[in-house]
């Protein structure tokens, strides 16, 4: 690892805690976010009853000189069967979101792209080994008309000190080509390939399904005898 | 790894968020699953008190060319003693299912083979290093007078980027043989590892052992004084 | 990995979850623990206010042929300071107990020996690697005037296919010297490496400072704006 | 690693539970932190409502010859937008607080020093390996006008059964100079590296946005069809 360059992310997170925060308030500390910088991700609505709607933006960032990557779960969407039973609607995933620097420390969410990692492409990225890298392409409209016209293409790719990511958008329609590299430490590489492991569970929807209702462990479970049934393999 | 297969992968998982739900509610999007896909395993179930029941089906599906493989977590059940202590009754497993490829991208369920994979075999499953092996067997009527008709031998062999997991099932009462074989990538096999490894704790109950009701650490715990009691090593 | 041996153990550890309840219910299946066999560790105890009293025995067993080994997370206990405040008053530990084998299958816990692991002993317990080996010395009695008369000793040592786990406790009071040892499968370590590592957490009593009240995410968080204080790093 | 290091630690601890608790609550058992030793750290308070006010202390203390260590998750401030959002308003770390020894077993709390770890720099400890070494520098007065008159610098660099942990404090306005070292075991540092990597996703805000309320998938959420929002990844 390359001290020099922690420190030098030290000293800028350090004092970033406190101007990061006023971009996103609306304060103007130096530099700032564009206007519509609306970092949408991790989201829990409830609904029609009165509860709360809460959404929370828990983004890890990384600000490099000529972009800046921030990360952020998705949770799956859940379904109420018939049966009575609840399934995963839509997995969830982690929101890749570029935005291009346009001056020191100012960067244009008009600009931002986004790439939304899979379960299965989370496991590439925290499989990843020092010198490997990984490549992933996304069609977002593929299975509409416009497919094949706009390709989304993320790269992982070793470097002395960590990891360059990079989106490339390539529009067909527009007739654009957008590229976002940005470097990302070791330390910030950790961070990501921790938080990321963290959230795989969640993503899948197995943190719900293994974690039973607040009530089963507490007061009421042990008055109602919660059934947490085993499924058994059985004979065919 | 092979960026190459990651990223078919990718292009698949992408656009079959889409399909593959379709094929639970029984819409048909070019291909389906039988008609008994009832897959099920993590299962919550709370009774007989006017309480929810709720099953979440959260599994980890891998589709290949030959046969589909999808994972979930079994949860132990517990039950209370007179005492009124709980214990585990049965402890949980991770259920694997496999299906076989019927068609192109079509499963048949009435064919599907289960192997519940103990705690220990989850031990060995996310402690398998590059190019290592692991093999287990199991009778489901071991117990009893059909014991050694059916046997049933799951292996998980390494190849060029992943593994191969394979399912045989020898049933010597209906004079069967059945094979199913699905090539996991590096990826996927990560995705394995880390949610198996997440599930472990669940699974054993230790999940539930350790924390506390949430009662225990919200408002009334502090009013409460929980006694989170701690054994002592004491002398004999 | 010796894939005979994890044939063996699944096949045991497949029919044994059968057998093995058995024996703590009372009932008789082939063989059975010692009477007293009350192990304890994992505890919930709420009280003085109608609420649950409930203990969680979610052990992890692995039975010998010479003894029998279960391990478990004991929680550390809290308390209130006058400041509102609450500390962690003891902490938690990873209980494991030795059973001598008495016969096929069978276990005297009349004979077992204890050992609590402390948090520092399950941080060398999760490091070790392939071949490394550990020993912790306790002497219960260290404070009391019966100091030095009674020693424990647990060592972890490398063989073909895990680790031997042993405990030898000398008793010069009582003229004794007990040894057990129990050899450990490398995939029955990944479980006890998985788990211990998800139990320290909550041994150390991060997992209760780290996880705000259930309330604090839910409704009420977010109407009464909880206020999860960060410390700040002054300057002096 | 070094058994008779670990042997030696673990006496320590073990009858250490008892004296290092007693030092906290007032009572002398043979030596004392100085009066002033209010460690604070996790701190969980919620307010205006009546409601519980709780703060959690759970460090992890290593004491040693020269300076006794710290270290202790600090949790995010969330606040709530117009918009019924909550985000992050500073994000957490984990604080390490260095205490110099006055005599065998006694530290002085007056002159303890804190460096804040954050959640990089988090990612930079947790990913050492063998013989990698850090270094942080951090500036408590970096955006005032005393910027640059006090440095902290905190290095971590291997020794042959573990890591010793520095901080020095340079002080140009009070011209003091301080300097503490703490040899840190393997064991130790593995426990460490276990908490650090639990609490980071706490630290970072993540294991609030992917937890959903405890109502969400208790009773409540399956009346209330929780809509846990899936952001996608579109098309510009």
């Amino acid at each position: 690892m390359n001290p020099r360059t922690t420190i030098k992310l030290s000293h800028f997170l350090n004092s970033g805690n406190k101007l990061f925060k006023s971009r996103f308030i609306g304060e103007n500390a130096g530099f700032n976010l564009m206007p519509s910088a609306g970092i949408s991700t991790a989201r829990q609505s409830y609904g029609a009853d009165g509860k709360t709607s809460g959404r929370i933006f828990a983004d890890y960032q990384i600000f490099k000189g000529k972009a800046a990557l921030s990360a952020a779960p998705v949770l799956p969407t859940f379904s109420k069967l018939d049966s009575g039973y609840t399934k995963v609607e839509r997995r969830g995933s982690i929101m890749l979101t570029f935005r291009p620097a346009i001056g020191e420390r100012k960067y244009d969410s008009e600009k931002k792209q986004l790439f939304a990692l899979s379960v299965t492409e989370i496991g590439s990225f925290i499989s990843l080994g020092p010198g490997d890298s990984c490549e992933f392409f996304h069609d977002p409209s593929m299975l509409s008309r416009d497919a094949g016209q706009v390709r989304k293409n993320l790269s992982v790719k070793p470097h002395a000190d960590g990891y360059f990511i990079s989106l490339s958008v390539t529009n067909n329609i527009l007739k654009t080509n957008e590229r976002f590299t940005v470097p990302v430490t070791t330390a910030e590489f950790a961070v990501m390939r921790a938080a990321f492991s963290f959230a795989l569970p969640h993503i899948m929807g197995w943190a719900h399904s293994t974690n039973p209702p607040s009530d089963s462990v507490g007061r009421d479970s042990l008055k109602v005898h919660p059934q947490l049934a085993a499924a058994s393999e059985w004979d065919r």
